[in-house]
């Protein structure tokens, strides 16, 4: 399993990533889920995957070879972030029918990701691209994306974010997202990497990858852990239980 | 959808559940999901229902009747909650059965129960009761049962729930988990049904029905957002985000 997330705030935008993959619970395996491309003066984006690794794997071999090229390919020949998303769901579909073609049955090649960033002049945006290729962005009321295992990371994003909140508050609310995951479901697990992006930058303005024993991270989680439990002792306490 | 609870602390248990139903997005109702059984001097049961609405009316009305019987049949003749937990996983099968021999394809008359309670002299245990009549009981290093939208509302009682936690508190963080979950998705409302049992009393502590602006659950639901977002506001700076 997986859990990946992106924010898109006013300000700009957040990527976060677990790094944990398994085929099965007895084969469980450490890989990066959040790849960057860099286009000097022209764009800044950010993949984050989840799925068949094979598949995910060759998705980035592909999107890097295509940037490589001599002539614009890929990224390099997109103007905006909707026609680089349409892009990399192409990709994705083109990849996944060639190694199905000879699928009997029981597997599942397919892969869902989130693609994020900004082409110059244009606005800072992040899709969620659907095993199909086709795309969805994110809603102004919830300016975020999850993939993966998603349910457990999202009451604490449905609280925090908004359009205006800050891209350090952002950031915050994605590390408290991906730990109350991993707090609860085992295939989802640090290291955990984080990415923020100011708009009309085309560069990375942080970057962090983060172990349990980090210190902001650590100090994060102890922070949580022991308020979460002080909020919840301090509770109203029910009727009867006053009068004892 | 629905989401209900059960949670077995060592001084009782603690039952909880939403109470919408629907059949689609636009068939949307509100129906109870929390029955209770009392069996004077021998047991009380209680019983959370997940699942296809008409199999689960079907099994209440049947362990009603068999209740009601004047031989004792049922709960009435079971000697253990072990005995009760396999009567109700039968007579879900039994009438599973019933209604799906005609079925030809597209429905799923599967429902998932949670029962809990205590026969005299032997201890208060709570079990979930999969749609296949197996069931299994709460473990002792997790003592809580959910069925329905369980993951939303799992890490806080990830966090709270132990053997020794009080039965106040239980029942606090079962509202906490219904609240979050209500919030993340639409298919989980109240009124909220909450059920405090305490162990060996063979009648329920508290049994309370919970709205919106029900007084201890609106003033429960304030503290705690407004509490989250006085912890989430104090978290940890970033080392940039001192400086400035």
């Amino acid at each position: 399993m997986t859990y990946c997330l992106a924010i898109a705030v006013d300000s700009g935008l957040v990527f976060a990533s677990d790094s944990r993959t398994n085929a099965g619970v007895d084969n469980v395996n450490t890989y990066p889920k959040m790849f960057t491309y860099s286009i000097p003066d022209k764009a800044y984006l950010v993949l984050l995957t989840s799925g068949n690794l094979a598949t995910t794997q060759a998705i980035v071999r592909r999107l890097q070879e295509d940037l490589e090229s001599e002539e614009p390919k890929g990224f390099a020949a997109c103007e905006d972030m909707s026609a680089a998303a349409r892009y990399v769901g192409a990709t994705s579909v083109e990849l996944k029918n060639y190694y199905e073609k000879d699928l009997k049955q029981g597997a599942n090649f397919d892969c869902t990701l989130i693609l994020g960033g900004q082409y110059k002049d244009g606005p800072h945006e992040i899709f969620l691209v659907y095993p199909e290729g086709n795309y969805i962005q994110s809603s102004p009321y919830a300016p975020f994306l999850q993939i993966g295992e998603t349910k457990y990371g999202k009451p604490i994003l449905d609280r925090v974010i908004r359009h205006n909140t800050s891209l350090e508050a952002a950031a915050r609310s994605a590390l408290v997202s991906l730990d109350s995951t991993m707090r609860s479901n085992l295939s989802v697990a640090p290291p955990f990497d984080l990415l923020m992006y100011k708009t009309n930058a085309l560069a990375p303005d942080h970057e962090m990858h983060l172990k349990l024993n980090s210190p902001y991270y650590a100090s994060l989680r102890k922070k949580w852990g022991e308020g979460l439990m002080d909020l919840f002792n301090e509770l109203p306490l029910f009727d009867w239980e006053k009068d004892s």
